[in-house]
C-alpha cells in the first residue's frame, strides 16, 4: 500500500499494463494481417504473371496507373508472353501450367515447413484456441515457432489454388502474439487468468483483422471462443480489436481504404417476398454445413486413422495438383477466394464481372456458378485437415456466395421475364428490382451459419461488411434458419466436431445438461483415489513414494482415515512436490522428518517436522453426495473449479475433477471416448 | 416424450415459443416507442402553436409540402398570430407565456398521473429493472398500469420543456411488455428465469428503439442490466431488438426514415491532433458523470426525506415554470433535447442552424452553447427524481452535445485564424478542416459515458447513430476517459447510485472484492438462527409456531441439534408453509401429528405422520467456515444462490443468505447501509 504521488503513479502504471499489453496486441496482429494480405497477394498473383517494372509488386500494384482492372496493363507480363507462346492454344497450356506448378510449389512448401518446423501450424487452430481458453495448457502451441511458420505459411497456402481462407489462421497468429507479448510484463507472465484474458482480447483482434470487424470480433470471442468472459475483458477485447482494425487500415494493404476486399455498399433495399428466396438459401447454408461437417470429420478421421497420417506433404502435393487443374477451368474457381467474393457480392453497377450482369445471357454464368460451389464443396471437405495453415470461413462464404448468387441470376431472370408476375408486384415498374449480388451475401451467410453455428457475432461481422442496418433483418433471418436447419442434424459446428474429434479436453459452456445423476454416481470413489490421512505417519519419504508411485494430480487429506475419513483439505501434486523440495533445504530436515497436514502440530517433540499446511487448499469446494450433476457442471463451468471433493456429513466420499466431468458428459453423448492424456491441466 | 409427426410438431411449437414471445415484444416495444414520438412531437409543438388544416399534426407534418425547414409554412399558426399579438413584444411575450403554459400544464398533468395512479411511473426505472433482472421481485413494477400512465407520462413530459428524456422510460416500457405479454404462455408465467431471459430481451428492445441501435441494446442489457445472460438470451435479445427497429421503422415516426432523429452521416474524416481536443471533451465528461452524480443523489437524498417528499406535484409545477422560463430565453435551451443534439451533431453542409454554420462569427453562438450546458446541467440535476417519468441519457448527451459543439466552434475559430499554427498541419490547405458537428458527438459521448459509466455498449450506440467506422476510435477513447476520470471520483454510475440510496438488494456483478473475511465472520451464527431438529419432536403445531413466531426466509434442518448438529437440508418458509398446508387436509392428520424431516422414518410407529423431505433442499451449497469471502460472493453472483451454508466437517456453524452478503459489501463500501424488506426474495 503505497502512499503518494510515486504510490499514485505505481498504481496508475499498474492499471495501465493490461491496456498497453492490448494495444501492443492490437498493433502487433494488425500489422501482421496487412504483411499477409500483401505477399499473399503478391504470390498469388504470381500464378498467373510477374510484374516487369519490379518484381516484387502483384498485378494491381504493378497496374496501379490504370484506372479500370479490365484493361491489361504493359507492365504485366503473363506468362504465356514471356514465354512468348502466341498461338491460342500454347497460350492456354502455358498459362494453366504455370497456375499448376505454382500452385502446387506454394502448397508443397507449406506443407513441408509445417510438416519440419511446425506441426501446430497446421489447421485453422481455432478448436485449439478455444480449448486453451477452456483452461487446457498445449505447450507450444502459441509460441513463436507457430507464429513465424504459420505467417510463412499461410501467405503459401492462401496464394496456392487450395480451397482454404486465412481468417481462422489469422485468429490463431492474433492469439500467438497474445501469447507472447505479455510475456514481457511480469504481471501476465505469472498469471494464467489474466493471459486468458488477453488470448480473448487477440481472438477479437484476429476476427477483426480478418473481416474487418472490430465489434463482430468481440462478440466472437465473447459467443464462440471464450470460456469465461469477465465484463472488463470485453473492454479491453474491443480496445484491441479496434487497434488492430486501425493498425490495419492504417498499413491500407489493399489503397482502396477498405479493411478487407470484400466489403460492400449496396444503394438499393430488398423487398418483402425476397425473404421467401433468403430463407430458401438459408435452408440450403444449413443443409451444406451438417454435410459438410460429418464428412469433413470423415475424412479427417481416416487421414488420422489410417497410413495416410504419414504421408502429409504427399498427400497436400496431390490435392493440390487436383485442385488446381480443376480450378482453372471455371473462372469462379480460379481466382482467389476472397476477390470472388468480393466479385460476387458486388453490385452491377458500373463494370461487369465475367458475365455476371449480362442480363440476356444469364444461364452460362448461372451454371458455372453452380458448378464451382458444387465442385468448391468437394474441395473444401477434402483440404481442411490437411497438415497446412488452413481455414474454412472463405471457402464456406464462397460456396455460398457462388450459390447465392446463381439463385439471385435465376430470381433475376425469373422477374425479368415476367414482370407482372404476383410476386414482383413490389418492384418498381421501372430500374432493377433484384439485386443477385445481396442474395450472394445472403448465401455466404448463411454457409458460414451453417458450418460454424454462429449466431449474433455471424450478423454482425456481416453487417460490418456492408455498414447499413437495413440488410441485418434478411441476413439474421437466413443466418437463423441456417441453424435451426444445421442442428436438426448434429448439435456442433466444424470446431466442436473437431474437438470431440481430437479429443480434447474442452467443457462447451453454452449446452444445458439435463441428467437424473448424483455427484456420487460419477465421483471417483475414496477407495480408488489415494489420499494423505493427517493421523498416520507422514514422512517425506512416505510423500515422495506417494508421488513417485502415484500419477494423481492431487491428493485429498483427511482425519482418521480408518475411522470417519473427515475431509481437511485437498493438496495438488505440484503444491506437494513443491513443498517437499523446499522443505528438503532446511536445516535438521531429514527424509525421515514428520509431516503435518493439520492444526494439531507438535509441541513437545523435539524433532524437527515440516508444516505442509500452508500448501494445502484448506477450504476445498464441497458438495453433498446427493447433489445433482447438472449443478456440479454449473459449478465447474462457472467458477472455472478443476476439482470438487464429494462428502456426506463432512467425511470423504470421493472426488471429482473435470475430467471426470467430461468423461461423464462424452458418455452421454458420444459412447465412445477414451481418454487423451497428452493435453495437460494448467 | 412423445413420438412422432405429433410429438415432432409440439416440439417445434414449444422452441418457437420463445422466439413468438420474443417477436411479440419486439413488435410492442417497437409500436410504442413510434406512438410515443409521434405523440410527444405534437405536444411538444403545440407550445408554439398549432396547425390551421388539422389540430392534430405537429409542425413538421402540418408543413409537410414545405421543403425548407427556415421557411414559416402558412397552416402552422403560431400562438401570436391565433391571439393576433402584433407587436415585436407582444409576440414575445403571447408565445413565452404560451410556452410556459402548456410546459408546466403537461408536466402537472404527469405528476398527477404518475402520483394518483402509478408512482412506479417516476424515473427513469432502469435501477428497478436491473434489480428485478438481479433476482428481486418488485410487485406491478412492470404490470399494466405502469405501462399506460408511464406511457401517457412520457408523452407529456418529453413535450414539456422539463430536462429529462425519453429513452430510460422507453427500456422500462419496453421491460412491462416483456413482463406482460409472456403471461399469455403458461411455460413463462410460471418460470423466473425465462421470464427474466423475456425482460433482458425487452431491455435490449427498449435500448434499440430509444437510439436505433440494436446491437447497442443487445451490449447494454448484457453490460448493464443483465443479471446473468445465457448465450441464448443474447441471440434472443439480438432478434428482438431487430424486430423491435424494424417495427419502428416501419411505422416511420418521423418520416425521414431514421430510427431517432439524431442519426448522423459525417462526410470527413477526423485529424489526429484533434484526439486531443476529444481527450479534453472526455475528461470533462467525466467530471460532469462525476459531479452531476454526486449532485443528482444529494438533492434525492433531500427529496425523499424532507417534508418535500409530500408535495411531488407541487415541486413538479415549480421546476416546470423555473425550466421553461428559463430556457424561452435560450435558443438552444428551448428546442426539444433530442432535436437539439440532432442540430448539433449535424455538419455545416446544407442549411445553417441558429448561427452555428456562421464562420465570421463564432462567439456568439459559442457563448449561449456554454450557458446552455451549464444551465442544463442544474436543471437537469433538480429534475431527474422528481416524481414524473424521466430519463437522464438525452439530456446528459444534450449538454455533452452543446460542450462539445462549442469546443467545436472554437478550434474551428482558431483554425480559421491560426491556419499556419503547428498543430493544424495536417490539415487540407483548401476546404474545411475542422467538424464542429463531430466535436458534438464526441462531446455527447463523453457525457453519456460519464453519467452512465458505460463502456462498449455506448461506443457501439454511438457507432450506430453514424454507421462508419472511422469514427468509432475517437469515441473509444474519448469513452475510456470520461470513464477514467469519473471512476477517479466515484466508482459508480448514476443508476448504481440511484441503487444504493433506494436500499435496493442488488448485487453487482462487475466489482471485484478483495477481502481478507471468511464465511464464519460473515454468516449468521447457527446460535442465532432457528433450526429444525430432526431427532426433537417436531409436529404440525410446532411447526407452524414456529413459522408464526418467526420472519425468517428458511430454517435448516439438522441432526441432534444437542450434540453435534449434522447439516441435513433446508426448508425455506415458503415450502414449508405450502407442506403444513398441503398435510392438513389430509386424513388422519391433526395439528399434534409427528413430522419428518430425515430418511429415518418410523416404521413401527401407527399414528399417522407426515414426511417434509420431499420439500426440503437436501442437498444445499455448503462452504467450510474457513472458505474466503470473496469465493462466497462468487458463488452467490455466478449461481445466483439465495444462501449457503457455512459447515465444518459436517456440522452447521451458520447460513450466509444474500442479504448478509449485501450487507457485508456495504458495511465496507458504505457504512450506513440499513435493511429495506419492502423488497422480497422471489
Amino acid at each position: 500500500q503505497q502512499k503518494g504521488i510515486r504510490g499514485k503513479l505505481n498504481i496508475l502504471f499498474d492499471a495501465m499494463e493490461g491496456w498497453i499489453v492490448v494495444l501492443a496486441v492490437g498493433v502487433a496482429s494488425g500489422i501482421l494481417a496487412a504483411i499477409i494480405d500483401i505477399t499473399s497477394d503478391w504470390l498469388s498473383d504470381l500464378k498467373e504473371g510477374y510484374c516487369e517494372t519490379a518484381f516484387y509488386l502483384n498485378r494491381r500494384f504493378c497496374c496501379l496507373g490504370y484506372d479500370d482492372e479490365q484493361i491489361e496493363c504493359n507492365e504485366w507480363i503473363k506468362w504465356n508472353t514471356a514465354l512468348q507462346a502466341r498461338s491460342a492454344s500454347a497460350e492456354f497450356w502455358t498459362n494453366y501450367l504455370f497456375y499448376i506448378i505454382f500452385s502446387t510449389l506454394f502448397a508443397t512448401i507449406a506443407a513441408y515447413l509445417v510438416k519440419v518446423y511446425s506441426p501446430y501450424s497446421a489447421g485453422s487452430g481455432i478448436p485449439e484456441v478455444k480449448t486453451i481458453l477452456g483452461g487446457f495448457v498445449i505447450r507450444k502451441f502459441l509460441g513463436w515457432w507457430t507464429l513465424i511458420i504459420k505467417s510463412i505459411g499461410v501467405c503459401l497456402v492462401v496464394a496456392s489454388s487450395l480451397c482454404l481462407g486465412k481468417e481462422g489462421p489469422l485468429i490463431h497468429l492474433a492469439c500467438c502474439c497474445g501469447n507472447i507479448i505479455p510475456r514481457v510484463f511480469p504481471k501476465f507472465r505469472y498469471n494464467e487468468a489474466k493471459k486468458r484474458e488477453v488470448l480473448s482480447a487477440a481472438a477479437a483482434a484476429g476476427v477483426s483483422v480478418a473481416f474487418g470487424a472490430p465489434i463482430g470480433g468481440v462478440l466472437f470471442s465473447l459467443e464462440e471462443v471464450s470460456y469465461y468472459f469477465p465484463f472488463r475483458t470485453m473492454w479491453r477485447s474491443f480496445f484491441c480489436a479496434m487497434v488492430a482494425a486501425v493498425s490495419l487500415a492504417f498499413m491500407n494493404p489493399f489503397r482502396t481504404g477498405k479493411l478487407v476486399l470484400f466489403q460492400v455498399v449496396y444503394d438499393r433495399d430488398w423487398h418483402a417476398f425476397e425473404l421467401l428466396f433468403f430463407a430458401l438459401l438459408g435452408v440450403i447454408g444449413g443443409l451444406y454445413g451438417a454435410l459438410f461437417i460429418r464428412m469433413n470429420l470423415k475424412i479427417a478421421a481416416f487421414r488420422q486413422n489410417s497410413w495416410l497420417r504419414f504421408f502429409s506433404v504427399h498427400e497436400v502435393v496431390f490435392v493440390s495438383v487436383l485442385t488446381s487443374i480443376v480450378s482453372y477451368l471455371n473462372i469462379f474457381m480460379r481466382v482467389n477466394p476472397s476477390e470472388l467474393v468480393a466479385n460476387l457480392f458486388r453490385e452491377c453497377v458500373g463494370g461487369d464481372y465475367h458475365n455476371l450482369c449480362n442480363h440476356s445471357n444469364h444461364w452460362k454464368p448461372t451454371l458455372l456458378l453452380l458448378i464451382a460451389s458444387v465442385l468448391k464443396f468437394f474441395l473444401t471437405a477434402i483440404t481442411f485437415g490437411l497438415k497446412v495453415p488452413a481455414g474454412v470461413w472463405l471457402p464456406s462464404m464462397a460456396i455460398g456466395a457462388c450459390f447465392g448468387r446463381a439463385v439471385g441470376l435465376a430470381v433475376h431472370a425469373w422477374q425479368l421475364n415476367n414482370p407482372n408476375f404476383w410476386l414482383f408486384a413490389s418492384c418498381a415498374p421501372d430500374g432493377q428490382c433484384i439485386t443477385p449480388g445481396m442474395y450472394a451475401m445472403v448465401g455466404a451467410a448463411a454457409t458460414f451459419g451453417g458450418i460454424t453455428r454462429m449466431t449474433v457475432s455471424l450478423v454482425v461481422i456481416m453487417f460490418e461488411l456492408t455498414g447499413a442496418l437495413t440488410y441485418v433483418l434478411p441476413i439474421m433471418i437466413t443466418v437463423m434458419i441456417s441453424k435451426w436447419v444445421g442442428d436438426a442434424f448434429d448439435k456442433e459446428g466444424i470446431y466442436d466436431g473437431w474437438i470431440r474429434m481430437n479429443e480434447y479436453p474442452f467443457l462447451d459452456t453454452k449446452e444445458e445438461y439435463v441428467y437424473n445423476t448424483s455427484a456420487s454416481q460419477v465421483m471417483t470413489r475414496v477407495e480408488d483415489l489415494m489420499v494423505i490421512d493427517t493421523t498416520g505417519h507422514n514422512t517425506l519419504d512416505s510423500l515422495k513414494q506417494l508421488l513417485r508411485d502415484t500419477g494423481y494430480k492431487g491428493f485429498p487429506v483427511v482425519n482418521n482415515k480408518a475411522k470417519n475419513m473427515i475431509l481437511n483439505g485437498y493438496i495438488s501434486r505440484s503444491e506437494l512436490k513443491y513443498a517437499i523440495d523446499k522443505a528438503r533445504g532446511k536445516q535438521g530436515i531429514s527424509s525421515s522428518s514428520s509431516c503435518y497436514f493439520s492444526s494439531n502440530l507438535p509441541v513437545l517433540d523435539s524433532s524437527p517436522f515440516i508444516d505442509f499446511q500452508p500448501w494445502m487448499d484448506q477450504t476445498p469446494i464441497t458438495v453433498s453426495h446427493k447433489f445433482p450433476m447438472e449443478m456440479v457442471i454449473e459449478l465447474f463451468r462457472k467458477m472455472g473449479l478443476r476439482y470438487v471433493l464429494v462428502t456426506k456429513n463432512g467425511q470423504l466420499l470421493g472426488l471429482i475433477t473435470k475430467k471426470d466431468v467430461l468423461r461423464h458428459l462424452s458418455v452421454m453423448h458420444h459412447p465412445n471416448f477414451s481418454d487423451n492424456d497428452d493435453l495437460q491441466d494448467p
